[in-house]
């Protein structure tokens, strides 16, 4: 007799979404066999972000984007913007806001009932178990702690690949960052290990600064303190013009314009991190544009993961990048409520669940 | 008795502006030398653009811009902005609009009645002599015939620069270009300089259909003849997904717009160009910058004139870049309001204004 050597159904705990804005309840799931170019993958550790929260609170249909064709290729590496330097989105396999596997848009989870589960993003880590494209599976070294490794897979990974990959900070330029968040931080953090000398802190929570100088500013500004003068007067005069690149990690159309125009005329980049409302419009002056200025946005701080994942988790082993101070919590995944209520009330910088916490 | 070679005052003929939006005067003016770094040159053949025609329209007071402190060095090329690639604005003889000589705000310039006359930019060119800074003149060689000279220091340098500099546009790349006025046609040879393959051109006018395509136009789409279909969706069809590169050379904020969202989600750039007036806002769908995109300006196509023009001027030479068929009209400088009027009414592409042509 040949024994059945095909992958099962495997059972596990999830935390699911029931209803938006709603606490996840805790249940047990059943997670199919991965398909055609999908790996089954065991969760030990996941970091929960702002896009959860943006994610848990949006009602259905709010997210809707432009699809594409499904074309089905086994990987890609060789589609036009997989081999530009200049983009992160596969156009193979690309990037859908909406639930359901890459390729084929079917889902993986099921509930006790035997009802499918929507997966978010085609990459649910709220779950002992999980089915990814592999096109989204990053191999790293063994010696990775995983609670780094789900840093650099989240906000943190954005952050520091804000700066270093669309804004390519140069050594000794100066940076303003507005928004002290893990994602604000990282960006400090990146832009250190790019080599800005002045890395100008903007928060309005006081509480920021020192936090902030541990990450590497070495400048804070609270706007809220600045008797009449505006956030733009007070940076262009600390840097004699305008910082070369600044960074807006709050998602307030406002702030993203103050951050554009505290920039350098003549060459001030500016990136946009912050995810807003759906209808939100960043508004910009076009003749301080035509001055030689420059705004961008981009995803996951634009770094392609398979190739910059593996070189900012050696950065972080060899101390180059010091990311750890973001983990401020770990709780087991019982606990993922509470990890989001911190969230939700910035008590956290970044908080881990670890699977076997629990256990 | 020593002979007094110290330089003197000069008597020419300028076009004057008396009254904002008022034919020009033809007037017998005198010209000082030169003070320190600065050079009196004889115009031979000068460019009309746009630029001329928004500062003639414009009454005192309405361009009113940061106004940098004089640092009065001798010449720059390592200051922060000068030396960085990024830059083509100096830090140590910024760029000012309002007249005045760049080191110390006074005029070259008085009427025959001895009353001062303000310059343009400091570069005032309808003018048989004018006085300029060290900093912003270029050397040719002299095989580079004036005509061409002076396009590539005039709109035809911005357009093919912004193409080439700012933008990068790479080999094989899709670009779009929004207003096929000169501007716009010398992006579509600069973009053609750079290898793009398909190059689209946007306009309302159907004649532009044709020279576009003269200049490389590969695709022509006219925005009032698309049966209740947008400009976007009929871009983003015809490229699989959007353009790499969108320029904007109109100066209207919806066009900056629209030029923003037809492109490739990822890495689409935009280049603005167009002047448009001194309140204006381009706004942007904030999800969709965060989406990969990015939008940027330059004056003068982000090109440093100094190493820039000369390496266009060869390559026009070589006949890598064509630019000769934007002249369409060649005037004296008598004739210089009907080139205004030409250049207002859309009649010509370039008019140029030779100072030897009445003689
Ligand atoms: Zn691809
Ligand atoms: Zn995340
Ligand atoms: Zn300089
Ligand atoms: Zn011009």
């Amino acid at each position: 007799m040949v024994e059945d050597r095909s992958p099962k159904p495997i059972h596990g705990k999830a935390a699911v979404c029931r209803a938006a804005g709603e606490p996840l309840t805790i249940e047990d799931i059943v997670v199919d066999p991965p398909k055609a170019h999908e790996i089954r993958i065991r969760v030990t550790c996941t970091s929960l972000c702002h896009t959860d929260v943006t994610f848990w609170k949006a009602k259905g249909g709010t997210w809707h984007f432009q699809e594409y064709q499904d074309t089905k290729r086994i990987r890609c590496d060789h589609c036009g913007s997989c081999t530009s330097e200049h983009s992160n989105l596969c156009d193979s396999v690309p990037f859908i806001i909406g639930p359901g596997m890459r390729r084929d848009g079917t889902t993986r989870f099921w509930d006790a009932q035997g009802s499918p589960l929507h997966d978010l993003l085609a990459v649910s880590s709220f779950s002992e178990y999980t089915v990814v494209d592999v096109n989204q599976v990053v191999k790293l070294d063994p010696a990775v702690p995983p609670k780094l490794a789900c840093l650099l897979s989240c906000g943190a990974g954005t952050g520091v690949g804000a700066a270093w990959r669309p804004a390519k900070v140069e050594p000794g330029s100066a940076v303003a960052v507005f928004g002290l968040g893990s994602v604000g931080l990282a960006v400090v953090q990146g832009a250190k290990m790019c080599g800005a000398s002045k890395i100008i802190g903007v928060d309005l929570n006081p509480d920021k600064e020192e936090v902030g100088r541990s990450f590497g500013v070495t400048d804070f500004v609270n706007p809220s303190q600045l008797d009449n003068r505006s956030v733009i007067e007070v940076i262009v005069e600390m840097t004699g013009g305008g910082v070369d690149y600044s960074f807006e990690c709050i998602g307030v159309p406002s702030v993203m314009t103050d951050a554009f125009r505290c920039t350098k005329m003549g060459k001030g980049k500016t990136v946009v991190l912050g995810l807003g409302r759906d209808s939100d419009q960043v508004c910009l002056p076009s003749l301080e544009l035509l001055f030689g200025r420059c705004v961008m946005g981009s995803l996951f701080g634009g770094i392609k993961p398979k190739t910059d994942i593996p070189i900012l988790a050696k950065k972080c082993m060899d101390k180059e990048l010091q990311l750890d101070a973001l983990v401020t919590h770990e709780l087991g995944l019982q606990e993922i409520n509470t990890a989001f209520d911190l969230l939700l009330q910035g008590k956290c910088l970044r908080c881990i669940i670890r699977m076997d916490k629990d256990k």
